[in-house]
């Protein structure tokens, strides 16, 4: 299997909360157990596009359905049962019959020939013939009477009745939990691909900070930063980068003015994507000298960060960070600062920020093989955005900073 | 109300379905009936972010449930009631606080001073406040014991009991493809905004095209339609324009090959997007002559294409318009030819296709101020990728191109 999911952790949580097997409906955790795309009709995130089945047992692959455009890779990557349903594209694999003749109608012809009578295509994709496959899968795994988790937080509502009608007399219940807990932990490509996201990020916002001068607009500085992501990436030769930026400057935090001017606070938070993985990574500058008021909200908001930066480490609970980064603010002049978590779980999801969540209701301890970003914001109508974050790696000896280890944590006077 | 709903039709549409109101959780859906965003907390797509309740009748404001940090442009679209919950991101807004003080301890302290005792920020947001919010609002629009239609396709099944118990007694019922039908009838805006990204992606296209010659990479070119649509947007002082692109070449419609070389033919599949509004535009080239047989299929594809084009105009269903094209496609040589849709609506939604389909299965009949895409593509492994598709206007006179009037619907055989 190709898949980067951890079968005997899988299997552990599994037996814990008294599942035979889990119902993956996300595209992106589909991909995660599979190893393979769920392809363009995910794209609406509606059931039925691509389903993947997780038994308990390591032992027996990961059954899936996934549309007839996509099962190539899907089967390369040992799913079994697969069951593949027809979705809109039209197409037609001509290779083995291309010839001299050069006539597209005759290979055409030749490649359509196994194809039943009256073969059609459904508007976008048929999901009671997903449903179908999915129930087929079950039956082949023998999980036709069995308890199945399932991510429910992906399966829009509308969707519910027919997933319930294609597993009954198997129980559903809920495991989106149990998934972010089991995705919370990387596999070595995951890290490999968050490594190699952060590194490029930090890369290209080290690039970035010359071009942190007055005059300089918000869109130059944005656009800019994306393309130093493409040329580190190239220059890497790392294939399929994406990346993401909220750069901003100004008193205030939410529109910057239109042109950098002195004394402005720039908050710039930014993220390569690899593989679909994301980095996060964002530190503070100012344009010539900082006021006074920007140099003490940002001195706390660095005290607390290196607080917090301390206690990352397998074992230490989530919300102990979060305590004392409050109290750590709360200590140094803002007793009433009150964000609500203080960075989030990397990787590959709906979003940029997933769990888990350093917070205060957080039941997650820290271990080995977590990617985490650490942050201290805040955001000053009047005095502008201020951020202080690394991109952490948890390891059993502590922590490794995947981005954010060659940029001081201080607030940076340019200029 | 700064929206974009048409609320005498939407009172036409809820009447006929029997509901009292409707209750829209997709962030587009929010802002769509709103007129202001739903906010970074709605990145999850889970239910409670932002909730917009659209009464039937037309005299009554939208009411929102709305997280802090974004009230403020809901509040200036005129909806209520409207209630906030906290989310993650701390803030103060120390303007009317700044003095020569320059102590920004004590100016964050006014600040916050009206906060009640203990405030604190969820993790992320949360739900039961924003529900709460939401029985509040239904309360004071009088909607405690109606009927609501709700976005069923938008609401996470692992969040319906907890909007179910929200909502009670009032009763709930899917109204997902009565706002698709909404949805597809755009505003004077939204076809303004459509417009201008039809043109920007239409002239990055034209521009590209000297740029498709031998050597070429698809990242190169890629990257350069990017670049081409942010040239075109800042000559014309469009902001907020971003872009997508699938180009492609080689005879493997899948996986185009490190250059580009003679004879490859060459699939350009594009889109800008202005204010979340996504054009989308398509042609075929060839590097140097094309082959006969890619000069088969592109001429069976084209003249299906005009076959349907022609149909555009309000009352055609877009049914026929798919057994038309599918029918000159069978008629041209290629009878097992079974493409699912012949295009879509287009709009801000969660992906660039949206409601409704040219589709065999299709029950709409066209009306002005449906934008749509009209494409006829195929994907031939061996061969390559092929496709016509302009994006159209509906007018009351028959049909308007905002993208591709400019370039030629056949193969263009380049260089």
């Amino acid at each position: 299997m190709a898949g980067q999911i951890d079968r005997a952790r899988a299997a552990r949580l599994m037996q814990a909360a008294g599942l035979d097997a889990l119902v993956l409906a996300a595209p992106e955790s589909f991909r995660w157990a599979t190893g393979a795309p769920a392809g363009v009709a995910a794209n609406w995130r509606r059931l039925g596009a691509a389903i993947a089945v997780v038994p308990a047992d390591p032992a027996l692959p990961v059954g899936a359905v996934v549309s007839d455009l996509f099962a190539g890779p899907v089967e390369a990557a040992g799913c079994a049962p697969l069951v593949r349903h027809p979705i809109w594209p039209e197409t037609a694999d001509l290779r083995p019959y291309l010839d001299e003749t050069g006539d597209a109608a005759a290979w055409v012809a030749r490649a359509t020939a196994a194809r039943p009578p009256g073969f059609t295509r459904p508007a976008t994709f048929d999901r009671a013939a997903a449903l179908a496959g999915l129930r087929q899968v079950l039956a082949a795994q023998g999980f036709g009477h069995a308890r199945l988790g399932v991510e429910l937080s992906a399966v829009p509502a509308a969707d519910l009745p027919a997933l319930e009608a294609a597993c009954a007399p198997a129980g559903l219940q809920d495991a989106s939990l149990l998934v972010e807990r089991l995705r919370a932990h990387k596999s070595p490509a995951e890290i490999a691909w968050l490594r190699e996201a952060g590194l490029i990020t930090e890369a290209a916002l080290l690039s970035l900070i010359p071009e942190i001068r007055a005059g300089a607009t918000r869109d130059g500085l944005g656009q800019h930063f994306l393309e130093l992501v493409r040329q580190v990436a190239k220059v890497r030769g790392t294939g399929g980068v994406t990346a993401w930026e909220y750069v901003g400057f100004g008193a205030s935090p939410w529109a910057s003015p239109g042109v950098l001017g002195r004394g402005d606070v720039v908050k710039v938070d930014v993220g390569a994507v690899v593989g679909g993985y994301s980095a996060d990574l964002a530190r503070t500058f100012t344009c010539g000298p900082a006021s006074p008021p920007a140099r003490q909200v940002h001195a706390a908001l660095r005290q607390a960060f290196e607080v917090g930066l301390a206690m990352f480490r397998p074992g230490v609970a989530l919300r102990d960070i979060h305590a004392a980064c409050l109290g750590a603010m709360h200590e140094t002049g803002f007793p009433s600062y009150a964000r609500g978590h203080f960075g989030h779980g990397l990787g590959a999801s709906i979003w940029s920020e997933e769990f888990p969540y350093t917070a205060a209701d957080s039941d997650v301890v820290l271990e080995a093989g977590m990617v985490m970003a650490f942050e201290l914001p805040w955001y000053l109508d009047g005095l502008g955005g201020f951020i202080v974050e690394d991109m952490l790696l948890v390891t059993e000896a502590g922590a490794e900073t995947l981005a954010g280890g060659g940029l001081p944590h201080a607030l940076v006077e340019l200029g």
